[in-house]
C-alpha cells in the first residue's frame, strides 16, 4: 500500500483560536459543540479564520461478492440502479448535495454494472464485485492498492477545485456485512456485537448474517492469518482484514481519508460503513482522526460502539440509515455554522457589552 | 386572556403523506427523524408538498425584577446592550437568521432602556421590567393581556408577509428564574431540580439563586394562591404563575405561540426558556403541541425534565445554551431537508428501482 505522510495538526494557534472563541459576544462555551468544531477547524486549517470553501460529495459504489450468501435484504441489482438513480437527481443524497452546495461525484469502483452507456459516472471501475470473502479473500493485493489510489485521485481532483471539506457517501449492496467484521477486529468486539439489521433484515435474517460472517471470520483466522502470523508486522495485521474482507468503494474510501489528512482538509464522517472505514484509516495512521469531525450516530446496532472505539462523538443522532454520506450532508450547516461564528460574530470589545464571561 | 381557537391537525390525510414517504426511493424509516418531521408538517399544512415559505425569526427582549436580587450571573444592562447589538447584525442570532435565510424581527416588548434613538427595533414595550416577583407580583393582569397580544400581532404580521414557519429568541438577563419556577408548577417537578446556572453561575451562585427563587415561591403559594383558591378555575390556575413570575418577552411569546397554533403555523421551540414557554402555551391548549418542533435540548440543568413534562424529543443535542433562539435556527436545515425529502426525492416507481421492502 503507498504510504502516507500524516501530521498532527500543528497547534502553536491554539490558544489564540481559543481567545478568539472566547471573546466572541457570548456567554463563554455558550454555543457547546459549534465551539468544538471551531476550534479543530482552526487548527486543521491552521488560521483564526477558517473557511468550507467547494465542499464535494464522493458517491462511491461498489458490490460485494458476500451478498450472494444472502446477509442483505435487497438484491445486488439495487447498487446499479441506485446508481443511475443518482445520475439522475432522485437520491436522497441529490437532495442534500443541492440544499448545502456540494459537488456531487458519483463514482463507480466496483459495481457489478457496465455503466458506459450511462452518463455522470466516473468510472474507476476495479471489478464487477469483490470476490466471496466466505470463500477467499474479497480481493488481491493489487486490486486493494489500486482502491487506496482511486481515493487518492478523487481527492486529489477535489483539491484541484479548491475544496477544503468533503464526505463520502457509498452505495454498495451488503456492505455492512465487511464493516461490521472490521469493527469486530480493529474494536475486539464479539462479532455478534457488530452486527445489525442493515437495510432492514428480521430477526432470522440477522441470525443468518451472524452465521455467515462468523464462518467467514473463522475461515480467515484458520488459514489465512496463521500463515501471515509468523511474519507479521503491525501494519500488515491491519491491513490483511481490510483486503480480505473489504469493498472496493471501502478501501477508496480510506485511500481518500488518508489522502485528505496528509493534505489537511476537513472529512465529514457518517454512517456505519463510513465509520468503520474511518476506524481503519485512524488504525493504520492514528494522527488522521484530527482531521475527521464525526457527524451521525445511526440505529445500525453496533454504531455507537465503533464509535467508541477511537473516542468519537457524533454531533447528529437523528435514526438515518439510508447510507450514501447523508448524514454527514445533514450535519454540514452546523459546521458552517461553527466557521461562521468565527467570521462573524461581533467580540465584547468591538460590541460595547458587559463581557459576562 | 383573549381566548384561542386552536384546533389538533386534521388527519385526513396520514394515511396518504405516509404511503407517499414510505414509497420514495429509500428503505422505509431510513430517514429517520426526517420522516417523522415530514408527516408532521404535512399534517400541519394538511398537504403532501410543504413548502417553508419566509421563515421568521422573533427576538423577544424584556428585563426582570428578580435580576435584582443577584441571580443572574450577568448584570441588567446587558439585556439592552446585546438588543442593540443585534441590531448591529454581529450577534449569534444575526449570523444564524443569515445563514438560513431567517427574518429577523428584535422587539422590545420591557427592556429597561429608552431605545428610542435605536433604529431597528420595533417598540411593543410594556414597562421597563416586570416587578421583582420575590415581592409581588411581576405584572398586572392588563401588562399581561398586552404581552398576550404583542405575541399575536407580531405573529400576524408575519403571515402577512406570508411565513409558514417561526422560531422565537428571548434576550432577558434573569429569564431562567421564571421558567425554572413554572416548570416547577406545571412539570409538579421540586424547585431544586428546576434550576440551574443559567448562563454560568457557579454552585454558591445557585444555591442563592435556589434560595430566593425558593422564598418567591413560598410567599406565591402562602398569600396569593391561597386567596385564589376557592374560586379557581383550571384556567386561572395555569395563568396564575404565569402572571405572577413571568417576563414581557415570556408572555409575548406565549401569545405568539397560541397565534401560530391558531393559525397553523410550524413552531420551532428551542432552549430552556422558550421551552418553558411552550410548555405553558400547551398546559393551556393542549393542542397546540401539534404545531410545535422541539429542536434542542441544551445543557442547562432540567432542559430534558421539563421536555418531558408534554414528552417532546428534541432534535439537537449540540450542548448550547446561548439563547436567542439559536438552537431553533441550528435546527433548521434538517426540517428544511425533511421538506425537501417529500418535494424532491423520487420514488421507486419513477426511478425504476427494485422495491427493497
Amino acid at each position: 500500500m503507498k504510504e502516507f505522510n500524516i501530521q498532527s495538526v500543528d497547534k502553536s494557534l491554539q490558544t489564540s483560536i481559543q481567545e478568539k472563541i472566547d471573546n466572541l459576544n457570548k456567554p463563554k462555551g455558550s454555543l457547546g459543540r459549534l465551539e468544538e468544531l471551531a476550534l479543530q477547524i482552526c487548527l486543521i486549517q491552521h488560521t483564526l479564520e477558517p473557511s468550507l470553501a467547494h465542499p464535494c460529495h464522493l458517491l462511491l459504489g461498489g458490490d460485494h461478492g458476500i451478498e450472494r450468501e444472502g446477509v442483505s435484504v435487497s438484491p445486488r441489482e439495487v447498487t446499479w440502479q441506485q446508481m443511475i438513480n443518482f445520475t439522475l437527481g432522485g437520491g436522497g443524497v441529490n437532495m442534500f448535495c443541492r440544499q448545502h452546495g456540494f459537488k456531487l461525484r458519483i463514482v463507480d469502483v466496483g459495481v457489478d454494472y457496465d455503466f458506459s452507456a450511462v452518463p455522470g459516472i466516473i468510472d474507476r471501475k476495479i471489478a464487477r464485485g469483490t470476490k466471496n470473502f466466505l470463500y477467499e479473500p474479497a480481493m488481491t493485493e493489487e486490486e486493494f492498492d489500486r482502491a487506496i489510489m482511486v481515493g487518492v485521485e478523487l481527492v486529489d481532483d477535489c483539491i484541484q477545485e479548491g475544496c477544503r471539506v468533503f464526505c463520502i457517501g457509498e452505495m454498495g449492496i451488503a456492505n455492512t456485512s465487511p464493516s461490521s467484521i472490521w469493527m469486530h477486529f480493529f474494536g475486539n468486539i464479539p462479532l455478534a456485537e457488530c452486527i445489525g439489521a442493515g437495510a432492514g433484515l428480521d430477526t432470522p435474517g440477522i441470525r443468518h448474517k451472524y452465521e455467515v460472517l462468523s464462518k467467514a471470520v473463522d475461515n480467515f483466522k484458520n488459514s489465512h492469518l496463521s500463515t501471515l502470523n509468523s511474519q507479521l508486522s503491525t501494519l500488515n495485521f491491519q491491513l490483511s482484514p481490510l483486503r480480505y474482507f473489504g469493498g472496493f468503494e471501502m478501501v477508496a474510501a480510506i485511500g481518500a481519508m488518508l489522502r485528505a489528512a496528509e493534505q489537511h482538509l476537513i472529512i465529514l464522517v457518517d454512517g456505519f460503513i463510513m465509520t468503520a472505514c474511518a476506524v481503519a484509516a485512524i488504525k493504520l495512521y492514528p494522527a488522521a482522526q484530527d482531521y475527521m469531525i464525526f457527524t451521525h450516530c445511526g440505529d445500525e446496532s453496533g454504531h455507537k460502539k465503533m464509535l467508541d472505539i477511537v473516542g468519537a462523538k457524533p454531533l447528529l443522532q437523528l435514526g438515518l440509515r439510508l447510507g450514501e454520506g447523508t448524514g454527514a450532508l445533514c450535519a454540514f450547516p452546523i459546521i458552517d455554522s461553527a466557521v461562521r461564528m468565527m467570521n462573524e460574530m461581533n467580540n465584547f470589545q468591538n460590541a460595547k457589552i458587559t463581557k459576562y464571561f
